[in-house]
């Protein structure tokens, strides 16, 4: 018996035209990274669970797709899980390996099993799916690719500006208008310390990287909740309330008076400070900023973060990132600093959509099409076709003598450009019909002719 | 506590080398397939069971990889088969979804779910990762990408020709001698008639299948031991023992005789004239011939199959495919006959590293190294390393002021061409030293200079 089939929820098709555009985006993003000398890995889709578990959070662990083991799992399974129906823990009992959740941990995982083959520093890109058991909804799934740039074992601070060129060059070539928020870990330790909490500098992120969401306000609300007295929580006021539009240096001199007591607020600065001074030596296209409400979501940062939103389109940050001191540390490889970003191709392609930016040649198809008037006439196309290819030409011939009606409907809604009719009187006289399918323009011409006319 | 980080049995890294290769590779085959029209399409790499069992047989259903339900899974498990502890049965009932298997019934559940968006004929292409929970050995791997490119809704065997030409056009284009095998179902169908028991096709099929394997005489017994009578297993001997070296239109001419009684087999042989004269209007590079031993293991097959084998490198089939006339039927759209390839990836990757024939640019890393003499040097070497990129050359700064040596030895690594060294002197004359890593020049130029040398 037939089903009628579908898909899981949070999955997607992709057509050719929107598989088209989503390789438009990743082709960019690949050609500015492999510029800038990243190279390009790829790691497995399945991992252990040993390897994912713990890294991101409690609920990152629940997000996790789990496979089954294959074979007789349950013989393997403790009696006692499986009559007190305790899945969370009968899990990791019948499942040894997940899915990738993000591509950082595995590529942590990359770096601690070939450490002694890398070239170190390591500039590695990868740009491949990820899945989260996520509740999917308008613009969140649960299959969906990541784009990833890290550098691994550099502390230069150079590296956080070529990602910002990175950013830069990546939403250039796209032709998004973007603003480059950019923040310092260590500035937000600052600020905790300054309001003597510094014990509390987790809360401090987490509230502080709702801000967009929840509004200030309830930012402050959250942070009371989390045990910080009002009156210490209202000194952060003029730290989040600070002017980004000006110029960031001025900002970061005027943030310094208000640090000074921090010895690692103040180091934050001298950071961001080298980094916005060596961006001023270059002409980026878009604007950075400092953003003292930026946070980021991620336990592991330690330095620089950045987001970029883009400045045309409402819709969240489309790209972010940020340096960590000790990511390899959970493998069990110590003092090696990173720093990465990642671009969300799923929001760009919305961005880009909206802002009606695909260009027109991203959607590459068939540009010539042989009508098919029988066998005989077919078979003569044979060759004509692969002249064409042989010359870069991409062509097809239609499989069937069908009606010439259907064979030129096929030809408009593939969006061919050209087609070329080649009857019984065509063959004799080694001139066949070519018809422009977007001017109605016809012409007879030999098979050069139409080389020419197709290639130039 | 740090852990040993490992990977799964089966799944592999893929590091930059291996990376840039395999692009090599997927892309050879996707301007191949663009070239012909074929369009790409993805589909999610988790697919719902219903769409997966049943579909791959019994076997099969056992190496799909089955995702655990999330949340409280085992409330809604039967007591029954906890208490019995009765994997296979629970599996269906804690999980819902798996991972694709191959790219074939994806594509059938995409084609059934699309029909109405889908202009017929459907000529698609997809290079996606599939998974199965096989025992991992040498070439066989439990995450593997395949490469297929199909055309669903039309009928005529222009399709095979047309597949025919871009197996040859791909191995021509990576530069790997191959013998393109065909035959055809219905001959096999006929074969199956004429020693008197139609009713054993699939047995005869599964069993021809493995002739390379297990050899000529084994294949014989194990058709009897299907119960077949050997008197009938022997009257195959003429058919699996014929010439293949020869004119295939001449074979066809044989065979016919031997056929004569079979409607089908005579059928598939005027099937495959039709394919093998189209074929002689062309210059295909590599020998296409006529194989009666060729089965394919797969039930769906109903008109033409293909083999491709690389002639100078001992390995087992790179390519293969055939016509299915109702492979949609499963999901409820009856009566659209398909045909299509699929490329193996990993074997061909073996093969063109066997042959040494991966091309020297298709590692394409970091053209130029900016070293790194200190920080004012490097922020002078910015944006000259901006106006290479601009130039369309990769371009790095070596982001620490590491000895020069370090610096060297990282250049030489990963195999950079050249390196340009900005010190204070070069800085103030504008003139850097440019020095190429293979022959040891090295020069002074200016940086339109060293722009115009390194994109010669």
């Amino acid at each position: 018996m037939s089903q009628k089939p579908s898909i899981p929820k949070g999955t997607r098709d992709f057509g050719p035209l929107e598989t088209q555009r989503r390789n438009y985006i990743f082709d960019t993003i690949k050609a500015v990274f492999a510029k800038f000398g990243y190279q390009q890995i790829e790691t497995p889709a399945l991992e252990n669970l040993s390897t994912l578990l713990g890294k991101y959070g409690e609920e990152g662990d629940k997000l996790l797709f789990k496979i089954l083991n294959s074979g007789d799992y349950l013989s393997k399974a403790s009696e006692s899980k499986l009559e007190a129906k305790d899945s969370n823990s009968l899990a990791l009992e019948i499942s040894e390996k997940g899915l990738r959740y993000d591509l950082t941990v595995p590529f942590a995982r990359y770096v601690v099993m070939h450490q002694n083959e890398i070239n170190f520093p390591f500039k590695r890109f990868q740009i491949q799916p990820v899945w989260r058991a996520d509740r999917p909804q308008r613009g969140r799934y649960r299959e969906f690719y990541q784009c990833d740039a890290d550098v691994i074992g550099s502390k230069s601070l150079m590296n956080e500006v070529e990602l910002v060129q990175i950013i830069d060059s990546v939403f250039t070539t796209l032709g998004i208008n973007v603003l480059i928020k950019i923040n310092n870990r260590k500035i937000l330790a600052g600020m905790a310390e300054t309001i003597g909490h510094p014990d509390k500098l987790v809360d401090i992120t987490i509230a502080i990287d709702k801000v967009d969401k929840i509004g200030i306000e309830n930012v402050y609300k959250e942070m009371i909740d989390k045990g910080i007295p009002q009156a210490d929580v209202e000194k952060l006021e003029p730290f989040l309330t600070m002017k980004t539009t000006g110029s960031a240096l001025e900002l970061l001199a005027d943030l310094e008076q208000k640090l000074s007591n921090s010895k690692i607020g103040l180091l934050g600065i001298d950071e961001l400070r080298s980094v916005f001074e060596m961006l001023q030596s270059l002409e980026i296209k878009n604007k950075a900023v400092v953003d003292l409400t930026l946070a980021r979501g991620l336990n592991y940062y330690t330095g620089a973060i950045f987001e970029v939103a883009a400045t045309d389109v409402k819709m969240g940050s489309i790209s972010g990132g940020g340096r960590y001191d000790d990511l390899t540390g959970i493998f069990g490889l110590n003092d090696v600093s990173g720093v990465g970003i990642s671009f969300g191709a799923d929001r760009i392609y919305d961005v880009l959509e909206e802002l009606n930016a695909f260009p027109e040649n991203s959607e590459k198809g068939t540009k010539a099409l042989f009508v098919n008037f029988g066998k005989k006439e077919a078979i003569h196309c044979l060759s004509l076709a692969a002249k064409l290819r042989e010359s870069g030409i991409y062509t097809e011939i239609y499989p069937d003598d069908a009606k010439l009606k259907k064979q030129m409907t096929y030809a408009d809604k593939n969006r061919i450009e050209y087609v070329i009719m080649v009857g019984e009187n065509e063959i004799s006289q080694g001139k066949y019909s070519l018809k422009n399918m977007v001017t109605g323009e016809q012409q007879n011409l030999d098979i050069e002719e139409i080389i020419e006319r197709l290639t130039k």
